[in-house]
């Protein structure tokens, strides 16, 4: 078995690169800032408001100018109606927690692996060739559900056949899956495999004790029940409706700001306006909501290929890695390592 | 066993639609969206907003002019008392948490299969007839269920005698579902039949491995446990009355808004109102909290009929194909599949 | 064992009644309705209101009326200061919260039943007692709890005789119950019978499967637990300062209410108020906070005898049914149903 | 085993009070109360109000009350600035659901003694005193636990030889316990006592069945995990910044409340503030908002003696008399109970 | 097995300190307290508003003054659109939550040393090494892991030979992880080690129930799988973009005070602003928001080693001193202690 991709040790040690970040650097980074997600919104809403002001400066006559006020006021009341910040508040925070839950629910063979080790021993070969098919046929389930969920690990498997290259799957299953007309997802089919060669070796006498293979078959159906709850996420998201009304409002709040927070001279109300070109105030709120707004977005569907997206390619390949270092490395040192 | 409805082998695979979309698209679409929940509302808001305008412009005199200007102040207090997105927000909060718990809670037969598989092994005709029979009753047990709490499902099947057309019950078990006085809820029979069915084969001696009498019984209880929540979850709703608060501070809001925000000259608080026809900022309002409210209205109970409710005809046909092929097919392909 | 109470059969079916009603039914009904929580306070607040009202028209002289403007000035600030929906809100999420884990911890003996005839399966006489006496001990631990903890099982059975009268306990358990001096609540006296009977069947061979024994106990020491755990959520509950506060600050908003709302004039502030007899407004205002405030107060015990209480009493007659049910009919139709 | 507190039988059963009470006897009653809780601070907020209010009306010259006057314009800018209420909000629900954890955290000894009932079952002395020994090296776990994280405890059982006069360690223990060098937390060496017990009635044929010595050590190990539990909530806490930073700004915001709600006669801005001397609005807020931040300093560390904190010893009491009842009583009347 | 850090034997049962401190010395104390994490802003931010202050007053002329009262109220509407208590807290619960997520997820050897006791018993001294080898293997995975997400704790441990020195691993093993290419993290190397030991001991006949191997099994697969998930909550972090929002609202909150706050004489709004040099109603906010910040930045990696941090070295430190007493203590007294 080898791994496809490129290998980038230091990645999983270093953790979040967010926790280790002095404030002030994290607020001029670009990579996964929100910066980078809010700049075209940010370029069209200067470009209208510059347009806005210059109309308003140099076109209109003074009636125009006249009615131009009285929208800006009949806007800044809009403005004071609406809660963006809250509904934000809860949408994101709503967000944020279904986007965790998904991560916790990403299975790792790691548990599998050792009880398979415990009570599947001998170094002979077919045992070997067991225990490695065991773990690859539950490793090719995550594999088989990842690619129909997740576009990143789609584009690095496109087809059965490179999965086969990758070693993940073998040729016999790759024509056994294709004859299954696909009438639903079959991920769980690599499932029935696992138990068939399970069985097969209970029968064999390859794996003789009876609390083993409970054991094993626990911690199997472990990794199948995460893998479908995985699927669950991708079936049913975030009611689209909260999704609109949160959308909705935000973008709203700006397209009246660009009236709203227009100068206009000193009005009768608040004597001192002041005459500014850029609205420095209303483009931090723009940075924050939609900010906030976008970064929701984007980890609604954390399968996907934006910068928070989890790297499954990269959890994939360490996997693979593991599995490859499980099933050769430790039972060729055995001896020598477990002299007390 | 056949399946009555039709497959749409694309959807499941393809996930939650509000995933792929861009903003854009998501903005403008109908289906699911929250224009399409809105709009009567909208409607009836417009017409009756204009009906008054054109009141007070046409029809009234000077004053009845000065009383409705005095009622407009009077429901603008109004408006500035309430909490409206305060109120919504913790509201859809914890109806949406309590949707998803509920779709979490929808059990899979998969797991159940398994471990059926691992321990029943034969290929002999009366074994595989008894883990066909095992995994649909558990199965009979879901649908049992889901016909008595959602609409969508009791449309699918009318009456048992649908449910023996299925394949999913036989004649003797609805002969004997029958027979019993239905004076409560009777979805649990059909654990009763699997329990009898298990025992059977046990004393028969299909079933000799004691581990796996245990683990199957495991797996079942989870099953039974899970539909027996979703039951609870239908019995025993969000507390009524925070519902009704959430409506009637949400309607009352927007009925003070149809006198509030009516233009009604250069007032000497606000000296800019601005005559407008259309009240954008209120529909915007009425979109959002209306909106929101329609949402957590569907979302109470997901088993129905609206847009985001979970599709339960598609998952049970969906059981039902894959309970036919694993039952059929892969101990079929058995020997060829598993060279190594 | 025969059922004391009704038995209505419709009600588990269909499900919370507030999820099948549309919106319009929901606001005009009486039955669990906001109404009819708060409409003493309202009547209350609505004569102290009136009788403020007139004072002020027609007893007060001008140096009085221009105290009492005064004063509405000064609770008009005080109105300003409070945060009642932001307390109710959080309040009531958290008792919401709770209320809905109580829910989930009131046990179910389905599970129990399903693993006492997988594994204690004869139709002999002394099995079946057997089985019988295994549940009903378990049912009767339940009832003892709810006895303790909820006035509406306690009116169901006032005295341990009509839980002999019932079915549920037997004369000799009744005297040695009451043998014991009753320092602590003896709820779980009937977890010990139910261990001493298993453990008798194990000793006389009625069941001879130790893994069988081993799930049997398991399921009950769950169902043991969440008795306990019921138990645990009525000895402590939300520490009664946050009640207090909510209650609080809630009461006094409204009667600071009853002078801040008062109509005295056209003022110097708010030139247009209207001279209006209903104060429509602080009405919804009272119908929802109140409403929050009362539904809060009612699910913080859900065992009582309100509307939002859980309808303990059918669900025993439901278990004590379908126990009968289970013991009786099943196995007398045992060799029909099964023929495949 | 004799138990040396008091007995209070009715406690446990009438459930928490503040259940039962109606919302008129809430509000009057001072013990648990907020009243309780504020009084100190309420005091001595009055004091300084009243000496600053005496101050100005009596004391200051016309230029120094102007400048009184700007200074209470100053501080009312500060008072709108400040968040209470949210910060309170947010404060609380955090603190009052770890509070809640930790509650459901505190491990019974019920369910052990079921599993060590039905699989240690002859009535011999030995047996009996195996049981009974199994039971009490649980308890005294939790007993020790207890002592060292709370101070009501630590005063129930300030040494060790109280302990071993409660009959719940011997005198064998007491010295094995001292003999340790304590360089941590030792309670849990009962544990190690009661896994050697264990393992002594396995050698010694009292405890035959491995199914039985596997569930009571499963049983025991969530008993075990539950008080290292009830250990980490005690050595950390909430971060202590969270705290102070609610504190503060509470307290804050009450004494900015001593200058700017003072009288201080018609001012420009608001024509008509009344003369009042008692500050009921500022006094409303205080019991509210100081109320809520003393329920959250209680019980962020429940174990201590304040009102609303767990009654740990009355638990030990009912404790150690179920497992009196437990040891002695059933076995005794066993043949009698159980003549179906 | 010797521990080379200094014991601390009192902290461990005081608990948090902040549980028994009183209100007032929390809010004078510097260790672990707002001021500590606020002061270097809030010397920055004075000495700026002094600046701006001096300028004001004595630098600008009179047609300046006038911009610079204008740039003052445009600052302050800036101020009041901003949600900062808001934004921060939902994002400082959703941080708490996530930091005791991870404090209850640190794993603690004990549940695996009762299992290991209970199950290998001889006191013979191959056993006695097994025991011991068993469990300094699962202490040797979580310190590996913890040296690779804690500076504290790599700083401890820098090098292997330093956990060689400190008896938590020996010289062959590390040896053989040397011996691997490091391409991900390995601390999981430890748990097939672990794996192999007890492989040896049942093929060595030193482990003879099937029944301790498994429940052993099962403990340490949960040790494994905290230690895994801990690595989970290092790798991904809460989405940097919603810390970004909350940390840049919060400090252009207090850039825009700066000018906002500043004194400009009496206003036409406001009429008696008040001259005062130091505007303590700010420094309050900066130090209550941002306090929360920072906060937040601190418990978002509980594993540093700020103040609020997890005293991991300390935790290791009484592993190591734990196991060493139940490894050679306990066993040696073993016949005098259990004498009864």
């Amino acid at each position: 078995m080898t791994t496809g991709a490129s290998i980038y040790p230091d990645e999983m040690d270093k953790g979040a690169t967010s926790n280790h970040m002095g404030i002030g650097r994290m607020l001029i980074m670009w990579r996964r800032s929100v910066y980078k997600v809010v700049y075209q919104e940010l370029i069209v809403f200067l470009l209208l408001f510059g347009i806005l002001s210059v109309v308003y400066r140099f076109v209109l006559n003074n009636d125009q100018k006249k009615y131009f006020e009285q929208s800006k006021v009949f806007f800044q009341s809009y403005i004071d109606h609406l809660s963006v910040p809250f509904l934000l508040g809860f949408y994101v925070t709503t967000v944020a927690g279904r986007w965790w839950q998904q991560y916790l629910t990403i299975p790792w063979p790691d548990r599998l692996m050792l009880a398979i080790q415990i009570y599947i021993t001998s170094d002979q070969e077919p045992i070997r060739e067991l225990r490695q098919g065991l773990v690859r046929r539950s490793l090719l389930m995550l594999v088989l559900l990842l690619r129909s969920i997740s576009p990143a690990v789609r584009r690095r498997y496109p087809t059965l056949h490179s999965l086969v290259l990758d070693g993940v799957m073998t040729r016999k299953e790759k024509q056994s899956f294709e004859s299954i007309v696909p009438v639903v997802n079959l991920f769980w089919v690599s499932a029935t495999w696992f138990a068939t060669a399970l069985q097969d070796a209970v029968s064999d006498g390859m794996l003789t004790n009876e609390y083993g293979t409970k054991l094993i078959m626990e911690e199997f159906l472990e990794f199948r029940a995460n893998c479908g709850a995985l699927w669950s996420y991708n079936w049913v998201s975030i009611p689209m409706i909260y999704t609109q009304v949160c959308t909705l409002s935000t973008y709203s709040y700006f397209i009246a700001c660009l009236v709203a927070r227009q100068y206009t001279g000193p009005s009768h109300q608040s004597l001192q306006d002041i005459d500014i070109v850029l609205p420095i105030g209303t483009v931090m709120e723009l940075v924050c909501y939609v900010g906030l707004l976008k970064v929701a977005e984007q980890i609604k569907n954390p399968f996907g290929d934006s910068d928070e997206d989890f790297d499954l390619n990269f959890l994939i390949t360490r996997h693979l890695r593991v599995v490859y270092l499980f099933c050769s490395f430790f039972n060729f040192h055995h001896s020598f390592i477990f002299v007390k």
